[in-house]
């Protein structure tokens, strides 16, 4: 399945381009921007490969550098010519990051063996993992720790994968995907959020 | 071994209670209790499977998720109506935690045929890796780095426990057990500490 | 080859000796000097190992963590005496562990099998992990994202090393060592830098 390829690319692309967005707020050097664009794009999957026991996709394929390092470089080409970042372009795309990323690897966790639940928890690290390093080594607080309904969205689409998956895998991938993807929106657009605890601590 | 599978679970449940509640402090939502309450209880074992190199244990098993996510709400419940952290009994789950994690961590390595000293460090780790991510994702100072002897007593607890081990496995255990908890618990009660600095720095 | 396992420990030596003297700064206990030491020491070489799939290095050799106590002694003993950081030979020494791991990451990739640009970036995060591990954990601004050429010159004593590997893999290793050492200490020395953004943002 091509396509499925594409999408994982794609995604390692659109997180790449939120790494480097990243470390031209925080001023860095070339090498910080190469850090943050790589730890957000491949910093989930490979946390995935790891505990599934796979061998780490982009070992055996140079492919994703490339895409990273192009991805990089096209997004400081852009900040010399322009200068701002384009906000909510950024959020679309790290939307669909997201949503491609949750259900690939919530699939490859299945294609592996793995019991459902599981694979919604691996699928939601995959989409997650990336930007929670990228914060942490920038210093940020980690958005998934913060924002409307970030990973709550992996969640979801990832559950309604892995039922949607004994009927058709295909079907299964893009309903999933295109599910991520709405709810992401919709909590960014609405505001939605999940708020658990009643009252602000008062200590 | 089965109460060595309860004693797991004992310990990731006490660790997802530490987790959520160090979430509520930071005035997290929803997903923010899950990551910090997960990290805390499986970020240790799942470093050591994977430096050992055998299948992480929560991958084929979904009990420890669901062990995690009874313990978070429990927790969230429990400060909806009493909207306070009970600091005593939380310190002495929490070293309860610790004294298991520590001893099957290092049995574990130990079943695995590494060397005595490799087994203690695994074992130390399974123990405050979690916290330390923990700590990190919440951007507080690790506890493991200021703590009184917090890492110091499994060590010391690892050390009993390989020392017992060729005697006999099980005494090992609750020996070693018993030896972390009442170390830890004596470094809380009288503030023990290990300086190695004469005094603070001059600049 | 004896001098690589030579080189890998002298590696280790160095990098603890710079997260003791960090973690003296940060005024921590005895078992934060241990986590920062070691961090610093097996953080890189143990990640290059995970994403490899090989035995991890540390796991069958108990003398990696005998050279890591006796460094983080030695450096606790010189602390206490003379209370004052050296910090030109310290950055020499750090430029020599950098080079070390860079090379011998590169080599144990290349002879994993894996395409030579990603045994590049293997040597790089062997030299760069354990650092920026370190920065981390102690809450400091990662030293890899901020510093003079930090981690390009990873990059190219990397890209150097498997240029020249076809010809003779020793020759490769000591030519790439000193390039690596070379251009660091050049970096440090005239403040070489490499800027990718034109302008501080204005927002």
């Amino acid at each position: 399945m091509n396509w499925i390829y594409f999408a994982d690319l794609a995604g390692c692309a659109v997180f790449a381009i939120a790494g480097t967005l990243l470390a031209f707020r925080k001023q860095m050097d070339g090498f910080g921007v190469i850090v943050l664009a790589s730890a957000t794009a491949i910093g989930g999957g490979t946390t995935r490969d790891l505990i599934l026991d796979v061998p780490v996709f982009w070992v055996a394929d140079p492919t994703y550098f490339a895409v990273i390092a192009g991805s990089a470089l096209g997004t400081i080409v852009w900040l010399r010519f322009k200068a701002y970042i384009p906000v909510n372009r950024l959020l679309f795309a790290d939307a669909l990051g997201i949503a491609f990323f949750t259900v690939l690897g919530a699939e490859k966790a299945l294609s592996n063996g793995v019991h459902p639940i599981i694979a919604v928890i691996l699928g939601t690290m995959t989409a997650v993992f990336g930007g929670m390093i990228r914060d942490v080594l920038a210093r940020d607080v980690p958005m998934v720790l913060k924002s409307e309904l970030y990973a709550t969205t992996c969640i979801a689409g990832g559950v309604l994968f892995v039922l949607l998956y004994p009927l058709h895998p295909g079907i299964a991938m893009v309903s999933a995907m295109l599910a991520t993807l709405g709810l992401r929106l919709g909590a960014i657009r609405y505001h939605w959020s999940l708020t658990v605890f009643k009252e602000p601590p008062g200590y």
